[in-house]
């Protein structure tokens, strides 16, 4: 009953396998044997267009290299208050992005919302030096908080950062739960809504480090080699992240285990709405859930073997939560089994 | 006949067969599972000693992670001139430890000597601030040139550098075949001679992604988790490394495996030697020989699937080479064969 | 009638002369002349304690040297969501302290208080890598919007700093404007109080370009002229700065600059109450009136001479502005004239 | 007779009373100011072409602003071996525009030959990320052992530098002088011989803190104003810079501060040449002559008034000088004065 985190999962037998066999055997380094090859035609073959690829080895390491790749001088980058990013990555970004800021843009649910985004970009002006200037906008899909936006909301925000001239990022650690979620294509959740680049996630979804920043308009990537390598972040070896990649794509197998883990996850809603020392917080789209419950029921069932983790509460969300009350997060993910939920259920239901 | 690289190689069975082992099951993350700290304290029995271990997935960032972790502001560190940090890490140790110079220093056979490292750091005046401050000592083992510094020749630039109060790091990209070369112990070839940080490479020896920066000293870790995480190199599932070190570790495999590939080389030197065609540049201590031949030569061998580099003849090289003669470099590892070997003496002896 | 800001005012013509006093004959360069030393004793006089003073150019360089002083990797500096640092210059302490983050803290009339301090460093934790790690607090003195600590309000907020291990920093860009209004010492607004590292300005209340980086313990200096000097501020004719302090503190001229200062905006405050279309925002305390009137006033009375900036509201004043009116900052200095003030009020009284 | 450096010099009368001048009245602030958009508009006429200028306090700061503005990630600039950047500034170069690298490139004389450069540049592939990726290549005119580079020399060099796509910046800290010793315009000087950044000093030449990054053309400046800010060199008063510069430029004040700084050198070469304990060591162009004495010499004249440095003997330079021997510079200024000569003519015919 382990729903601290879909990277306390560890990785899907195929994509094991895959690294099994390509162990053997030699091939060119730096990512240019023929399999790295082959799966950087596969992201293009999946995202319907040509696409520049660059692997690495954690999702912070994409953001950062995405936000180096729309580096100004004084850059300022906007995100949601509640994004990985400016929570969760020690400042990497701003670090690696060499010396930039971002600003943290408050919305529901874990959402960026265009008018909010116009109004934190607004405060500044292109012929003002003092205040630095904006270089790039950043949405989470799925959210830190398990929601999704909509492509009409992805579509919103675009505009909104095109207006002023800023790429648009998605990070997409769990961009295969949002695009199961959603019932649509990489091109639509993407380009065709505008966004620039992707932080496109394997790793909370399978793999055990594979990561990849897409660059949806190849011809701005000439200089990301250089960054990448220059913050360390080139494999030598880099045909095992690739060999990671192809069993992720064969079959469909990326899909399979997104849809898995979001449908684990509604299970689990259902399973902490039953109960009425529980409250489901709000409506999960993807893969995690989170619900308020008197902090003693959550060390209760921490102790009995269901791990997951309290959870601060986002500034934009308004229920009340009592003193004696915590928001708890629970993460389903491929390797979450009918098992944990029915354990779940019947350990809460005991309570 | 891939001789190319040692990074060409894939992943060791035992290797690769630990990493289909713990796919299974749940841990915790970002090197907090048993795992983890099992093979920490695998680390620390191995140096005998305790030591902080940081895993990383490139050589790179190990290296410049050691240099952030003697970061100083105007900050010089001194490296041979043929050191992988200043001639193939496309500044990243300068950049990730924030905007710091690497200064070349000459030496035979791609080694440092304590009077040439005496003089690159008697020109910085601690008074004077224009010209930076020293910050650390970098030695390669084995070098970039497939040569080992004996155990004294460590503790003489160990001397150098402590009596200007510097740190010693050891990039050990090659450290096993390096230990073995020597047939001596990792705390003999380090602390017991003065190395205060270590580039502990398992990739080059069969790992796909196995690195780790070993402190000797681990009162003097403390910043490092951040210098970590803020340079994006802290994997979320990172027992994946660790469990490529456990298998590297189990039954000495690694020392294996490093034996085995300086054998290869050795017996490659012997035929490179036998040909009246080729000359070999010098003797080599660990699994890399490097040879001067007809670029003609190399072409037509290159052309009938022996497979290696040519390489800038190092500054301190001072044999002649002829116009149309060019310095080549041969790698062998874990993965090199006896066939490898014989089939190039074939191809080698019928030109 | 200039009252945009106390940077629009010139030189007082006591410090111009002391410059082309020094002008004649040569002293050694970069801060090592006599009256750079005098200048250095002078401050620890002044700060009634041995000081280390390192002078600079601008303001934000002295914010930006104090913020890489406290550099820690993953580094996160608190200070006023209102403060210069983190409005008002371009990202340069984020970009000069190594890629650190400033982090705002919201609090009335351009304060931080104690409860709200401790709740945002309570965010972090010490265990946890994710979020980066606290390094700084920083204050301003006289703030952003013309008000000043009290000595108590400064000790709780360095209560606060020392209990989680953090310097405290003021920027005093406006120090001797706060300095007058508390009629308290140096020593007591300072390292009684417990601040750890001041800007000390000079520029806007007489100076042309002296600022200084005062480092209360001397102990905790000695990388800063290495700092200094790598982000480029450090001037080779440094006495120039040095003559500019000689003057400036020569027979107090400092004090009564700033006492000038203050008592115009205490006269203008008086204009601008008086005025039946204009509300004072709130009670000045050094050089600086903010007040609320329709912005058609504001942009009539700009064209017939009195030039003052329209300030976007601070989101901490809870007073109603409504559509059609703007809040308006204005700044007197040394140069600021009686008639500059009656000129106004006439101008205003006839509208 | 102070011959230790152009920067123990004060600041010219006519450029102290400008800076008097300005001193009253307000301006506004930040480089926007009448006086500014004056001289901005003066140098644009002395380039006799429309140029951006950015004022600095310091010629590190306008060097360390042109490598920012070359910016590219694994970046490599080259300059000589002996460049004030690689030698005498900390590393701010290198800091400040993010982390790239300086290569140092050797010659005779203090200059950077078209060969040396073609092999330099040519150590890296545009296609191989490992090594980095050259972004610019810096002179120094006049360079730092008092020579200057003929124009022809410049067009060499810049041939050289286009040919591999990178822009060729100027460090002018002595500019004047090089200017005047060519009896040439800064126009034939600069872009017509294909010089795309200059840095533009006046501190050595009679100012006390005036220099600029000249960007000749200004469709490539658009960033600059935010390196600047971000790097925290952009003054408030900045008029106080326009000042100088504005008395600088009056009536060629600066031809002849320069042709009288080289002609106190040419003079001092005479004396230095004529003693029979000394000899020149080259032949200056500029204000600094250097030569070669005996140490105990040296100190006797030191000691007696006559103000020098030892210095370094650069690598380049190949006559013999003894053990017991050291190679002298001396300098001369605006301010140096005929009986300075004659002064040092007496002192030194008495040994």
């Amino acid at each position: 009953m382990i729903f601290s985190s879909d990277n306390w999962a560890g990785a899907h037998p195929s994509i094991a396998e895959s690294l099994v066999r390509h162990a053997r055997g030699f091939a060119s380094a730096y990512g240019t044997s023929d399999l790295d090859k082959a799966v950087d035609a596969t992201f293009s073959r999946i995202f319907e267009r040509d696409v520049a690829v660059f692997f690495v080895g954690t999702g912070t390491a994409a953001n950062s290299l995405a936000m180096a790749a729309c580096y100004r001088p004084g850059g300022v980058a906007f995100c949601h208050s509640d994004a990985h990013m400016i929570v969760d990555e020690c400042g990497a970004p701003e670090f690696l992005a060499g010396g930039i800021r971002l600003c943290p843009v408050a919305g529901a649910l874990g959402k960026i919302g265009p008018d909010a985004l116009s109004a934190a970009i607004g405060r500044y002006s292109a012929r003002v030096v003092h205040s630095g200037q904006p270089m790039a906008v950043s949405i989470t899909q799925a959210t830190e908080v398990g929601t999704v936006y909509s492509l009409d909301e992805i579509e919103a925000v675009a505009g909104v950062s095109h207006a002023h001239g800023l790429p648009l990022h998605m990070d997409g650690a769990r961009f295969a739960n949002a695009l199961v979620a959603l019932e649509t294509t990489p091109a639509e959740m993407t380009w065709k809504r505008g966004v620039d680049l992707v932080s496109f996630g394997g790793t909370k979804n399978g793999c055990w480090c594979a990561e990849a920043l897409v660059v949806l308009d190849p011809g701005k990537a000439a200089e990301i080699p250089f960054l990448r390598k220059r913050s360390a972040h080139l494999f030598s070896k880099s045909r095992f992240i690739a060999a990671q990649f192809e069993a992720y794509f064969a079959d469909d197998l990326w899909l399979a285990t997104a849809r898995h883990a979001n449908a684990m996850t509604k299970r689990l809603a259902d399973v902490l709405a039953s109960s009425n020392r529980v409250r489901l917080a709000w409506t999960p789209d993807a893969n995690e859930a989170f619900a308020v419950m008197p902090r003693a029921l959550m060390e209760e069932l921490n102790a009995q073997g269901a791990r997951f983790y309290p959870w601060a509460k986002p500034a934009s969300y308004d229920e009340p939560v009592a003193d004696d009350e915590t928001v708890c997060r629970f993460v389903t993910s491929f390797a979450t089994r009918d098992e944990d939920i029915d354990g779940f259920r019947k350990l809460l239901m005991s309570k």
